[in-house]
């Protein structure tokens, strides 16, 4: 009877613990166990042999990974081999370490990956048959291993099919807007993880987690500090800290970047300047590289945000960002760093449109920039809005390495309460034709240094990562985290591929949770753009938190009020930026000057954007431009409630806390869309003096309440 | 061979799950399978029948848990039946419902417990037996429940004994000084866990867990916000967010308190004054309550902090804090609310000795509360500190209702880096005799009403919960959460009985890892006294931050710095509270003046709180007072590194996540007790001018060094 009650036992813990709802913790690396016989029987196969090429810590991460899945896919650990041949079927290890058993051609397909790439295949010798993960370099075999979880997770693993891949940009960096008190900027998941109080002498295992969900996504730099910097992070007690979180992440091929605050050499060392020609300032500069490398062998570099926002940068000394950039790089180079300067720079001084500032500070400088400088351009000019076209610096410089800055926390696009799936977005910036420097040129093509040749690729994304205890917030928020990896590993990469993968891995197999979930996601983003800013309307949101709509906001510097951008008036409305209104667009190549100049020709999701217009001027389908506003901010609310008919159809197949989850929050999202819907059409009626259509959902309520709400407190400021 | 298969499946899944280490979220409710089968037998019986008289939402709760607890004891569901009699084991209903089958002695004995108690016992009823758990009210027999699972767990559950409790302090209170930006004051185990911006559209499940853990120690009140308090929580919208917390703590037989800032008639209905004679101030209040009410029906009361440390209070308006707290009680008392004032006073303006102001203030005004009042006393008359003798509140007041202050966040005790069990700590505060206002009366005696009759018991503590996964930022500090609650339920219960339980519930039966993570509890406290404040040394901590130490801070108001407290100079150390001295002591009763005045007859752990004494002071050990404070805190150090290895003997008898959870910790407490022992050695010897004994680890470090060390951010400001 014993071996029974032993089973028995089991069996309890087993289904309590599957009692136990998903609080979402895992992210997409929940591993399930595999149910298709076949693949499991193959899948048990490999695992029962596993040979390691020799030993490092990548390795022992990826010791870890197929622990964890084989423990969850198969019930029980891998087996680990001592010896290369015997009782052996899974073959772990570099091209180098695996080149006896690879053909030339092979060793050739893969060292042409470059350094992150894998290949994963079978190979022979001596008559038997393994399976091989080789990457060139072990991160490259870390990746592999994840894949090939992942395939057997997506139930695509074919032993049969040679699959090799690499990324198209270098560096695939998360942002991390976190400051030194745990408070995020623009973070709506709770607090920063970095527990810096803790650290060194406490290792949060989330550190590991996280390091685990980067790397199996494909990000290899993470910059672990807010662009508004705080000098602080730059001391000798901090870099401990910092090295800490370094030696955690080497093993998953992360490397640690820093911001750093240009006026450093002032606060921590008393200069009285931190003019980047002075060369006590270059000293200093050298002599703080020189250190962190010390503790972090492998640092990324900087991270730079000057004379933006009130940041310190070089014009305070009449130099331009050139020089305050070529200063950090010269002291990074030495140790094979990188400086990445933001461009996204505008000033309360400049009353040019702050559209076209950027371009005007840059344009010059190209070509001026050392070679380990990175240019981080955002998306669009203004700032994260629900929908922008693409920034006109793409393909305005190109003599310079630029890469691209994406939010992935939804500052505009509903915080954490909007479900959101922000690939759509960002697979239109990226698929957008720029027509510099060339005829078939787009903002990807560029990113990804087809154009130039630029060697040195980034895109980077404004993290969503807080301590909440699913990461993000909303559940459907690390859908954003997940995609936001694979498209900086593969800026051709579809939103809808994205979509079904991740979720597949969050939500499991069925197919009609993965259709229905993929309808959810894919109308996501154009459902937030409807009922918050549509037809290309901009920046009109609640001033500082961002929180809710707020196109009534004035008052202090005119390009943080609403009515700036949307320059509503008694005769219509959007803000002219052809040549006749701020000449925005004519920062663009002339291609798109001409067809955007013509409110006719120019895609109507930015009409509002480039135009100023009649409320009776007339849409392509017959309505209105006042209707039309009306219109799509009413579909946006119908559509969140069609999200929630969809989540209700599947409340049987997901996971009880998941779905209440969910469930709560496009409750909340719903409301949110109707606040939004009500208050801006409440005021642009203001303006307009027409009725709403008959057959919207009138809008209700009382616009001196919506503009007397207040959110004190609203996280992410 | 379909059914192994399923067995096969649910068997990796079984193993898988419980490869996942164990993050410390389920507290001491971490339910596991019995093992010993004649129990598990009875269980699965009694839950395999259980029948609920009546419905309402505190039966809910319970089904709830035995839900969680079966499934996880047994590996299966209970089964309710529908019927009294048929089918059914175990049944759970109140006093009333049960009256039937209860006889008339058995109906006294349960309604002599009071609202809050409950028995459990077996029952007769047409020659059947059944297994009762039975409340006064249901949130009694929820507590029953409790207990009986807990009696499962901890393999004491003997259905033949009649078990009863109920609690001996009526409002049992966790005083959460959480900020609306969800900083938390005194909090080190990351932040707020109410997310106020998005409630009330959103429950986080972790809501229902708080309250789970907090019925299951008999908890049944909270007050939500700091008492640095901020208006803003008295405004509607935040009222709305208040009623859905309370919402969900409701069945679980929790009421809900608020802070309530004094100058709120003036910040938010733009009164010209907060005085509380003021008719005008009175009607706000008055409404205010009211509004409250109409949201939640069962609300608390207020918690209030007045004329301390700047918040606002009565004194600004030449009131005294009688009048203060009767304004406020009356608009509570007309819903059955309570006001608890807090009797931590002290100015900035006051040059007598901090230690008497509170007595100084309030024993004056003895009578003049309101029967709706509770006076909130600390446990000693400073802060806090590691060891501070009773408060002499105690047995001064008598005719005002009194409620005890406890600190379960350890600002001064190693906050979430250091582990320190404050039960013991607690015991010996709740112990000591006053003999005020009778000979016997201990603080524990006057708490429980036993000395006045007061029938309106209080014992409140500061909590210690945040958004840490595991509750507390270390997993010792759940024990004190956990103990917390067991003292304020029973004052006379002891800390050992406490220690075991919580050693049980959290690492499991194993007798070895029983008794060595008793004997790490119960010395913890006086080895962090050791090494931080031996001999009555208090307040020699780091300024604002309060971590680490800082016997050298100064500047300011005097009662801030640390020679304030200390007095080391050339000839000695300590603080004179003789009536030759600051006259402190002497607000004790006559028979604790006369024994402590005499530093022969003190106890030496409160010699330096009481008396200034020469260097060369003999201590009962024969070593010099000089030497003493030396051999204590190299003592503290070394008993931490006792607990490190007592720790390290049990690492394959604990949960590996556990295990080096505690055993990182351990290591930084090692460091910072060196760093106390190192800091306080160096500085007291600039005065002592003596060497150390040869036989301690000799202090090393330069003073300069720690004096110049810096904690920006430190959390819990």
């Amino acid at each position: 009877m014993r071996k029974p009650t032993f089973l028995a036992v089991l069996l309890w813990i087993c289904i309590s613990m599957n009692s136990i709802a998903n609080d979402g913790y895992k992210l997409w690396l929940d591993y399930q166990p595999i149910e298709e016989s076949q693949l499991k029987s193959e899948v048990e196969s490999l695992l029962g042999g596993v040979y390691f090429f020799g030993e490092n810590p990548t390795f022992e991460a990826i010791k870890n990974e197929l622990d964890l899945a084989s423990k969850s896919m198969l019930g029980k650990a891998p087996i680990y081999s001592k010896e290369r041949l015997q009782n052996t079927k899974l073959w772990i290890g570099t091209r180098d370490q695996l080149s006896q058993v690879l053909s030339l051609d092979q060793q050739a397909e893969i060292k042409a990956l470059g350094e992150d790439g894998y290949w994963r295949g079978t190979v022979e010798l001596d008559g038997k048959s393994f399976y091989a993960i080789v990457g060139n370099q072990p991160v490259g075999t870390l990746y592999g291993v994840y894949n090939w979880i992942n395939s057997i997770q997506s139930n695509t693993f074919d032993k049969g099919t040679e699959i090799s891949d690499s990324p198209k940009i270098k560096i695939r960096m998360l942002n991390h807007w976190d400051n030194l008190d745990r408070t995020v900027e623009r973070g709506y998941a709770g607090f920063s993880i970095w527990d810096w109080h803790r650290l060194p002498g406490y290792i949060d295992p989330r550190y590991i987690d996280y390091a685990r969900a980067n790397a199996s996504i494909g990000i290899n730099a993470v910059s672990l500090t807010n662009v508004n910097a705080n000098a602080l992070i730059l001391t000798t007690d901090f870099m401990k800290k910092v090295k800490a979180l370094a030696d955690v992440f080497r093993p998953y091929g992360i490397k640690v970047f820093l911001t750093a605050r240009f006026s450093a050499p002032i606060q921590l060392e008393g200069l009285k300047t931190a003019d980047p020609l002075d060369p006590e300032v270059q000293a200093f500069w050298k002599k703080k590289t020189d250190e962190i490398y010390s503790f972090i062998p492998d640092f990324g570099g900087f991270l730079v945000k000057a004379n933006s926002e009130g940041q310190p940068g070089p014009h305070e000394y009449g130099r331009n960002h050139a020089e305050g950039a070529n200063m950090l790089a010269d002291a990074l180079a030495l140790h094979g760093g990188v400086l990445i300067w933001r461009a996204f720079v505008y000033s309360h001084e400049d009353e040019v449109d702050r559209h076209m500032q950027a371009n005007n500070e840059f344009e010059p400088l190209d070509g001026k920039f050392k070679d380990n400088v990175i240019i981080q351009i955002k998306n669009g000019a203004i700032d994260f809005q629900p929908r922008e076209p693409f920034h006109p610096l793409y393909g305005a410089i190109n003599e310079t390495n630029v890469g691209m800055e994406f939010q992935i926390t939804q500052e505009y696009l509903g915080q954490a309460t909007n479900l959101v799936y922000l690939a759509p977005m960002w697979e239109e910036v990226l698929k957008s034709k720029t027509y510099k420097p060339s005829a078939n040129s787009t903002v990807g093509s560029i990113l990804e240094g087809k154009e130039t040749g630029q060697k040195m690729t980034l895109i980077a994304g404004v993290s969503n990562i807080g301590t909440d205890r699913n990461w993000t917030g909303h559940l459907f928020a690390q859908s954003n985290w997940f995609a936001f990896g694979k498209m900086a590993w593969n800026p051709e990469v579809t939103s809808e591929e994205i979509a079904e993968e991740w979720t597949k891995l969050t939500f499991g197999q069925d197919s009609e949770v993965v259709s229905k979930v993929g309808e959810i996601l894919l109308e996501s983003h154009e459902t937030a753009v409807d009922y918050m800013t549509p037809l290309g309307l901009h920046h009109i949101m609640g001033r500082s938190h961002h929180y809710g709509p707020g196109p009534w906001v004035m008052g202090g510097r005119a390009d943080w009020t609403a009515p700036y951008y949307h320059q509503a008036d008694s005769l219509g409305i959007g803000f002219d930026r052809t040549a006749d209104g701020s000449g925005a667009l004519t920062q663009y190549a002339p291609e798109i000057v001409e067809k955007w100049s013509d409110p006719n020709q120019i895609p109507e999701k930015f009409l509002l954007w480039f135009h100023h217009l009649p409320w009776d001027y007339q849409l392509k389908d017959g309505n209105t431009l006042w209707e039309g506003i009306a219109y799509h901010y009413d579909r946006g609310v119908k559509e969140v409630r069609q999200m929630q008919q969809t989540w209700a159809s599947l409340e049987s197949k997901i996971d009880p806390e998941e779905f209440d989850h969910v469930r709560q929050l496009l409750e909340v999202q719903e409301q949110e869309a109707e606040w939004w819907r009500n208050a801006c059409l409440l005021y642009f009626q203001t303006f307009s003096k027409r009725p709403f259509p008959a057959d919207i959902e009138q809008p209700e309520g009382d616009l001196e309440y919506y503009k007397s709400l207040r959110f004190p407190n609203a996280p992410g400021i």
